[in-house]
């Protein structure tokens, strides 16, 4: 999760201080909402030395009512704790229905400095999460730079020396190492009840503009469940209710008085009708903050005809050389397209295929699942489909449709796909763990190219079949797309299969991307 | 949950044949309404060596339509599955939705044999369950006498020698290792949404009633749920239909037509509305099979008044000194009193504290949650008044009131109390990693003896205070009580916190029993 996050590009420092003033009024109306309708909410803060904690937290409890929350900063284990089993200082310190507890490091201190396990967390969490506590997790990054920077900092003045470790240094310097330890264990940890958000932290405006964006967002999805849960509840018993007059009023043989639907009601949603906190329009609220992945990404990169020529032909030959011994070495590989429709993806895989021996390989084109594939989990098709040792499968599109296609156009409602990240991470590690290599593509184009590429195919004859009613469609449904497209970039791109996003303006720079990348992934492996 | 489990006393022969056959009959249709619903079926068998897993699934299928389901035995991985990630072989054979896969071992065999953890197993079938999957997991136990036996057997018939490895003699040697490897990994893979069901393996008609009998209890409840949601989804749709509707007519300025809720319908339950094969009574058929830990406990275990004496004397000597012990070795300890009303608690505790340093131990009497506690998930209260290292926690009822109590009375929703058990489990394992020595005790007394102590209590002025009505209302439950009790104790007795079940009529017996289970647990871990 640490491979790719959002970067800073969008705004300057006006903007964010005006969406952060009202992301803060925001905040605090969520609170007294929480309050009002007992929910628990737990934030917790973990990240890298120095990425600066402490700072967003205070800027954060700064638009709460201060009766309303509390702040844990977890020091070293005192006594009473050292001498109880190590959830005891969590548990005890859950919030009450209604609060707010803020945890400066938490229980994910155990897992990388005691021997507790994964899934003791996991089951901490879901625990609570199931009992109706709001679970928030930041993870704050800043580069191996930045690090550096801030350590020297504080240990030149002399009343921050203290806060410096020779711990600290030492992380700093196997900064990538650190860093991938605790890409894991957020893979791992990161659940659709209590999911974890990466925070870039050195802007510190832009920090606290994202974190503060995230939790309004994640207390407005939880109140919506917990009013739907509450009127569903409220529904049911005036509906049993209504039955039993009925009953009731049959067997004394008079004319039942029928309670009108409408009269019913349910008391718990119309408890909070006046309340237009939670209004259809609070979703624009939160768009107020927005920024992501491929708001990053430098489209203008391009590459001559001839040096593409070239390359692609130096590259197509070692790609060959190299499947003979990933047949040899018995390695499989996995290759994954996803992209923007004329995004390029057919292109930049037939560049791949065109060298290789078709007998080690397999294209398995994915559309809209048959009957007998549905009548299955929804990975069912994929697993059917992955490579044995030392063969490789290229998909174009993937199991991603899942937190697409799927997510936009409502095929998988919201527990399906929320869920989709976690199931997809494990699925990709089992493979990894398999000796499989694993790469996913983003072929990346931007709106207007792909407006060009479309009436293109319209205005060629052998391209016509390639351009439907769909694909406008689809077009029209650009923001939500590229918003579903950040998400799932940054919550899925491991260690073990990374995300690589592909410049695709350019057709030739994007080959040339794809095909530099598998080569230089399979040589790492195989030399 | 290899500790207690049910045993057979109930029937003879005749009485399950019959039993037996009712369930089949039900089996076969529960088939077909599960193939109505699209609802896939998983069951599992795992157990020792020699258990009889395949003579149980031959058994169990002769119910059923041989076009609807289909029997994998897990042998040696073939080339195709060593060359692909382990859940290849088992997710490409997930059934589809309205079939029944059945397995002779499973995924498990990965976490004992190879490096496959519990959390990629649990990942898996949560993954599975979560997509409507209905997975039954079936372990079978025999003793270790029994096991030698059918190996012998095995070994001796030149037809089935070659069945009898090495490594199966040497299990059946090390068979108190492997039992207790086994429900480690039982225990942690026991889930509200995949649950293990214990099987004692040597009489086979019982073990096949028993596991018919499961499958048939967990396949109606599965036909209950898909109906409800069913049923709330097209509730859902019709009061969505209707909105618009009313919307439509009201802008087009006409007075709308109300849809009758009751025409309105729901088109998913309707379909099934003919099929009485849901109706209530289907519990009875369930009923037809019960059996459980309670039903083997002898009563007539009793003591006499002066051996009493003695040995209470000696016995409480021994606690005070393994008290001072457990302080300075800081070792905390945990004990759980849980049993019917009037069996005895507070005199066995008595007897236990009499002895003891009071400024080391503490009794907790819990009672109804009070409002804090009542705000925060319901184990919140006990983790508060765990020991300290070196110190003794009393519990006089425990949060075992969330599957007793709350469950009978409604308190826990089914979802609430079912995951329970996996909740208090791993509580108990992080107790007992923490080097807490944890023992629940069960005081059992039989329903006439109840009755009896009552009246005492009613006669005696000074124990009237003892019995309310809620006393008396609890035991006209009290066949619904046991059939807690007995899930109870099958699902949460561990290697690391076992339950004791108390023979509670004589309470002198029950008093000796109790204090010699905390003295020879202290003697053996501080020895």
């Amino acid at each position: 999760m640490l491979g790719q996050i959002d970067v800073n590009k969008e705004l300057g420092k006006k903007e964010y201080e005006k969406k952060m003033e009202k992301l803060e009024i925001r905040f605090g109306e969520l609170q007294r909402a929480c309050k009002d309708r007992g929910i628990p909410v737990m934030i917790v803060f973990e990240g890298l030395d120095a990425s600066g904690k402490g700072t967003m937290i205070n800027r954060m409890i700064q638009s709460l009512d201060p009766r309303g929350f509390k702040v844990f900063t977890l020091g070293r284990e005192k006594e009473d704790e050292v001498m109880r089993p190590y959830f005891w200082r969590f548990f005890t310190k859950t919030p009450e229905r209604g609060r707010i507890h803020i945890f400066d490091q938490s229980w994910y201190k155990g897992v990388y400095e005691k021997d507790i396990s994964e899934k003791e967390v996991l089951d901490f969490e879901e625990m609570l999460t199931e009992d109706g506590m709001l679970i928030v997790k930041f993870f704050l990054m800043i580069s191996k730079e930045e690090q550096k920077k801030r350590l020297d900092k504080l240990e030149k003045n002399s009343e921050t020396s203290w806060r410096v470790t020779g711990q600290d240094k030492e992380n700093n310097r196997n900064y990538d190492k650190c860093l991938r330890k605790y890409d894991r264990l957020l893979v791992h940890t990161d659940t659709a009840n209590a999911p974890w958000t990466v925070v870039e932290g050195t802007d510190k405006l832009y920090a606290s503009c994202k974190i503060v964006s995230t939790v309004v967002d994640r207390m407005e999805r939880a109140i919506r469940n917990a009013d739907m849960q509450a009127a569903a509840k409220a529904d049911m018993a005036s509906k049993a209710d209504t039955a039993s007059k009925a009953g009731t009023a049959a067997k004394a043989g008079t004319a039942a008085q029928a309670v009108a639907p409408d009269q019913a009601g349910s008391p718990a949603s119309s408890e909070h009708e006046s309340d237009d906190l939670m209004q259809p329009d609070s979703r624009g609220i939160n768009d107020l903050f927005r920024n992501g992945v491929l708001q990053g990404v430098d489209l203008s990169k391009t590459i001559e005809r001839d040096e593409y020529k070239k390359k692609k032909k130096d590259l197509q030959k070692r790609l060959l050389a190299l499947q003979n011994k990933m047949y040899l070495k018995r390695v499989p590989v996995i290759l994954a397209f996803e992209g923007w429709d004329a995004g390029g993806k057919g292109g930049a895989i037939k560049r791949l295929t065109q060298a290789m021996d078709p007998r080690g390989y397999e294209v398995v084109p994915v559309a809209a699942p048959n009957d007998i594939e549905k009548a299955h989990h929804y990975l069912w098709r994929f697993w059917e489909k992955i490579p044995k040792a030392g063969h490789m499968t290229i998909f174009d599109r993937t199991w991603y449709g899942r937190v697409l296609v799927e997510r936009i156009e409502g095929f998988a409602a919201e527990d399906e796909w929320s869920r989709a990240y976690n199931e997809i991470n494990n699925m990709e590690e089992q493979f990894a763990n398999a000796g499989c290599i694993v790469l996913k593509f983003w072929i990346h184009i931007d709106k207007e190219e792909q407006e060009r590429r479309f009436h293109e195919r319209e205005n060629t004859p052998e391209k016509q079949w390639k351009i439907t009613e769909e694909d406008w469609r689809n077009r029209a449904k650009w923001d939500d797309y590229e918003r579903a497209v950040d998400e799932m970039i940054v919550r899925t791109s491991t260690a073990d299969a990374p995300w690589i996003v592909v410049e695709g303006n350019s057709k030739y720079y994007a080959r040339i991307k794809v095909l530099e990348t598998v080569v230089s992934a399979l040589e790492n492996r195989l030399s």
